[in-house]
């Protein structure tokens, strides 16, 4: 039990379907997993969510991990939410607690308290109504970690699909497809496959930016002025990698077992994939960070917060990935 | 029997797959399908390649569709390949014959002998070896048909997705999506689904061209300069549209059964979820041509050829669709 990584999981915005999918989750997984779950929120929205969940199991508030207890709802108490709230709506004071609790786990992290933090759901719009201005948990432990080179990686069915750009317009994404980035993106690739698929040496594909890879220049030149060298530096470093592969054959080819990451040029070119081979059960990773930070890949769910009839499956795959990450860096 | 469609079925390169699943599909659905398939070749690429599929039918020269045969393997005599040639290899007077296969039955169907025409797969070298100087088969049928507004239409599972531009760099195809070209799309899928779908009024979805549709300006205003306003053109114009959809759920929607047809802004956009989705039964469509034209959905597979253990379930259902665009369309 000593070295089993300690996950701190934040439960999102309060108003979500966070807070529930905590408890389903955290039940289920309780003694097949090896790992220490401890919750970041405030006792009030734990106990709010509780009923719907049917949940029973006593509650166990911690300062610090020896305090954790097999069987109970291990959390900190961030003291966030004083007041009332509802469930299903945006609201300024929910969406600053879901930024209170990452931003607390964040910082026990850093003090090497937490192994790795596991993200539940926010609302962008609750998140700024309640001062903050970030684009969402990426921007947040970006910001707090005073990180710069990191990507965003998707995990789901047999996929696993980083990203070398994100958050752009696809004019700009084509901008962004530069031999630095790419390389360092390779990189990240590497580390975090030798994790998450258990190998030393993972198989990586790295997908054209046009359609069939440029067609020698016909369709475009970032294959051969940007894509190509990136390939041949990483290969030099000793990765195991394949392309610039045709973007239409790439993801298939990944999905039937041929690679174990591919390295998408853009938002889309790697989403789209991986929402069409699991939809409930993908996995949000960012890599590149000091702190190991695996996340949901959905969002609060408002329509169905508090039934009870939330999917708690990204969540269970997001502490399964989380748990692998945290052993291979210990 | 009278009303029954007449398809004409190129065999694309003789020393590809092409000739042996003609064989086997036109074999397979005799009988259960309400069609005449006539194939387009030269006798003696129908006999080399009939033994490794035990082809035992006997063969029909004809060169009117009364003279149609059941149970014969009717064909027109092209008169193309006068030399021996090999399976498996790029040669020029093979690429030469594919070109005039397709040729023959394309100028057929627009005298009205042919209600579709199904093209087996060809090999571009060969095709630019043999002094026919094209990108592939939907060149040819735009060139000898002066055929300007066509979009590429691919099928699979339970997806159909028309593109907006197709083999031009990501750069490009963001200068393409203008709104008068993608109004002309959503047309040409309303008519396409229409037929493929069995429905009068079919679901489009419109995909986005940015991430999250540019989430309001924010990531590319090509949504709200041209993609909205085509929108809502053509709903002015009684067609059931819905978007723009953020891309990387659009895919996942239409396929669990949301939309008939998704409009895609780019090649891969479309092509990734397609070949995820159905990689061995997919079929291309050329919309917007006089003539009615699907293919099958692959290469000419030359590490197989001859060989008989070629897949020919995308030929089989790119004669269902023939069959049912022709039908739509009488």
């Amino acid at each position: 039990m000593k070295n089993s990584p300690i996950l701190g999981l934040t439960v999102g915005d309060p108003s979500g379907i966070g807070p529930e999918i905590v408890c389903t989750a955290t039940r289920k997984i309780e003694g097949t997993r090896d790992c220490r779950c401890i919750i970041y929120a405030d006792e009030r929205v734990i106990r709010q969510s509780m009923p719907c969940v049917h949940e029973t199991r006593e509650l166990n508030r911690i300062t610090d991990a020896a305090d954790y207890t097999p069987g109970k709802i291990n959390y900190v108490e961030v003291g966030s939410i004083v007041q009332d709230y509802d469930f299903s709506k945006v609201q300024g004071h929910c969406g600053k607690a879901a930024y209170d609790y990452v931003e607390r786990a964040i910082l026990d992290a850093l003090a090497g308290k937490l192994d790795a933090v596991v993200t539940g759901p926010l609302n962008k719009s609750a998140l700024n109504l309640g001062g903050k201005h970030f684009a969402g948990h990426t921007e947040i432990f970006a910001h707090l970690t005073n990180s710069k080179e990191y990507a965003m990686l998707l995990t789901g069915g047999a996929l696993r699909v980083i990203h070398v750009s994100t958050h752009c317009s696809l004019r700009e994404a084509c901008d962004r497809a530069k031999k630095a980035r790419i390389l360092k993106v390779i990189d990240l690739a590497n580390e975090a496959a030798q994790a998450l698929a258990g190998v030393d040496t993972p198989r990586i594909a790295v997908a054209g930016l046009n359609p069939h890879s440029g067609e020698g220049g016909l369709f475009g030149r970032e294959e051969i002025d940007e894509i190509i060298p990136a390939i041949e530096e990483a290969r030099a470093r000793g990765m195991d990698v394949t392309g610039p592969v045709p973007p239409d054959i790439v993801y298939m080819k990944a999905h039937s077992g041929m690679f174990d990451i591919v390295v998408a040029m853009y938002h889309d070119q790697g989403h789209i994939p991986l929402k069409i081979v699991d939809f409930m059960g993908g996995v949000n990773i960012t890599v590149g960070l000091p702190v190991i930070r695996t996340s949901v890949d959905h969002g609060t769910a408002f329509g169905r917060a508090g039934q009870g009839r939330a999917d708690d499956s990204s969540l269970i795959a997001a502490i399964d990935a989380a748990i692998l990450l945290a052993k291979r860096k210990a």
